[in-house]
């Protein structure tokens, strides 16, 4: 046992309070995953006819709209083969992640092996690979059904894609780019999540040697760049030189992107045994939890500008699902890696604030927007941006890490 | 005096009732335009060290970004050139619109004569031509700045830009464009409008025999192919042979937009002495409005889907200025044309709703968004959409009509 285990272990064995135990709120998790949002997806989003995933769910799980976004496309084939690997060897499961697989397959990507961003019912590719993030989940797809089961097909899909996304990776865009070359160069923060969080996932095709070379140039780029000590906040944006940039760019914060990086990192400071790396990662989050929260009407804001600026996005006030869920791991993993009883503390408040607001009793899965004030903006339970992933990974993660079980070296 | 126009003072001279006279509503619109919004702009968006405007100007004034938008840049210029030329012949608006006409000159193109979208202050090119608005606003600019001051310059800048939108109509987006060739061609409502109304501004250098050409084609296309009577409402987009698309552009129902292009529709129906024109534009109008209206918190919804299906614009329920602004255009319009009671009752409404939640008494300007609610969602009076052009040009479109002016022609 580790010293991080035992840390986990302590802070299991003394949380008591009377809004649950963690063991309790990781069978609340554990039902909520496999008995309302899984099934979900299994009975709703599945096109018999086409093949591949209808993710334009209504609130009852009705679809209205046929189109097929191939980054959720892979989000879907992801969480199934996912929770194959992790949770029971379910053939229904598997089916699951191998009926989106073959569409994924067979309509996913153009000559250059680029991963379209949408496609019709049918498959026929309606808007160009102008997105890294079609590709980036095709690989995490692929490379998750290779694990249930191991395919040399399935393999290559993964390792090209992702050595595609490798050689893409300064110009994602490409021709899309809209940017004038020279004038203001930004470097975006997703871009060393994106290739650390894929490198884990690839780790049984590509070799750990390689994520670990990997790993510690992620975590200076996070840690020591984007993050910004004077501020205790990660920027979205800075100058290649990691210089603050005053634009819209450079001054924008997303509260939710932070607080998932951070339990990235944190996994990544477990699998390093490096507790200086976790306490860091847990400190950024809880304080911009802190900031992004929503003082007045609760939940977290989606985005913010550093400066108080008034930020571009007009969404800026909305509470979204997956800032919330990715919110509820973060703080599920700070506290079972630190023992810091703020993290529990935070835990229950946002749980409290995404259980009451977020999920839907009567037709099961959770909602994805809601206004300022909390209430449901758009009642779809999925479309061009929520898929079957934040949700039942968030509930994954939260039932395992709250049951004390080590899946940080799982991942 | 035509037909028209003695409608148009037979409206004007029945109307009475408890809360204000149309020229008392005149009094307070041109009140507005002369002593609070043109005053702002003259105060807070010159950049007297680099030429050209600041557009992103906080609640009081103050610059809280330097980016220069160039559609925003062309606005501004078209406004000041446009009162010099309809209002009074001042010098500090004429100063005020060369000022903003010299960056554009010197700043705004690439070497293929495409408006660039934004620059930093300095003038250098930020972000690339892919935008037609830009284009279409920097012709409006060059065209009013000719009135205001002829120069061969300023006409050859405005008709080469002109030749360029017409040469890229039917692939605005370039190399910019992100749709699969052939899979779903759809056509968007913005074209014909943006043509039309590029033509008539345009009309003293192109002539009037090439508006009165384009002129019923655009009225066609709106009136006949974007125009749905089987649900009152015009389409953002269809397919070229004018049939609905069941996606979600092809759904997409902006309410303001529709309810900005009747008002256009109504000045051509005007200039045509066409009555049947004028009368089914304003019924869409008014059809619109009650369709957009938000029947629980007032306003108008910013975005819907024509068959109830969730929008993918998350801020589709917020309230805009530029929807209100050109609502009570149209409603004047409609009322002085039509002399149709129920547009001088929609007139008060929206006035009352508009006045009351986007002006600001404190700092001058209005306020561009609201939430739902009608509360402030974000304060400052500009930004990159938010510019010196909807409110200005509303007001003195209000202003003009209600006196009972004949300004139709004028355009």
């Amino acid at each position: 046992m580790t010293a991080d285990e035992r840390n986990v272990g302590f802070a299991v064995e003394t949380m008591t309070n009377s809004e649950g135990t963690p063991a309790s709120y990781a069978a609340l998790y554990r039902h909520e995953l496999l008995d309302s949002v899984l099934p979900f997806w299994l009975k709703y989003s599945k096109d018999e006819q086409h093949g591949g995933y209808f993710t334009c769910l209504g609130r009852d799980g009705k679809v209205y709209d046929t189109d097929k976004f191939m980054w959720l496309q892979g989000r879907e084939v992801w969480c199934f083969s996912y929770m194959y690997n992790n949770v029971e060897k379910n053939e229904t499961w598997l089916n699951m992640a191998l009926h989106g697989a073959r569409f994924m397959e067979k309509h996913g990507r153009d000559a250059e092996g680029n991963w379209y961003f949408s496609s019709t019912a049918e498959g026929k590719p309606l808007v160009q690979p102008y997105n890294i993030f079609s590709d980036c989940f095709a690989a995490m797809a692929f490379a998750s059904l290779d694990k249930a089961t191991p395919s040399d097909r399935y393999k290559e899909i993964a390792v090209t894609t992702f050595e595609n996304i490798i050689r893409r990776q300064h110009n994602w865009k490409g021709i899309y780019n809209k940017a004038y070359p020279g004038t203001r160069t930004l470097k975006s923060f997703s871009l060393p999540m994106i290739l650390c969080n894929l490198s884990l996932e690839l780790e049984h095709i590509i070799g750990t040697e390689r994520v670990n070379e990997l790993a510690p140039i992620v975590i200076r780029e996070v840690m020591d760049v984007f993050y910004k000590p004077e501020h205790g906040l990660i920027l979205e944006n800075v100058h290649p030189d990691g210089k603050f940039s005053n634009s819209f760019e450079g001054r924008l914060i997303n509260p939710g992107h932070t607080i998932e990086a951070m339990w990235f990192i944190m996994d990544l400071g477990k699998r390093m045994n490096d507790q200086l790396l976790i306490r860091k990662a847990c400190d950024i989050m809880l304080h911009t939890l802190d900031y992004g929260w929503d003082k007045k009407y609760g939940g977290i804001l989606y985005f913010m500008d550093v400066l108080g600026m008034p930020p571009q996005q007009l969404e800026w006030d909305q509470k979204l699902w997956w800032v919330h869920a990715e919110a509820l791991v973060a703080l599920a993993k700070g506290y079972a890696l630190t023992g810091d009883e703020r993290c529990w503390k935070w835990f229950k408040k946002v749980h409290d604030y995404t259980w009451a607001h977020f999920r839907d009793e009567q037709y099961g899965e959770w909602f994805g927007y809601l206004n300022r004030q909390g209430e449901v903006l758009l009642n779809q339970k999925g479309g061009k941006w929520k898929g079957c992933f934040h949700i039942p990974r968030a509930l994954y993660q939260v039932w395992k890490v709250l049951e004390g079980v080590d899946i940080g070296s799982k991942k």
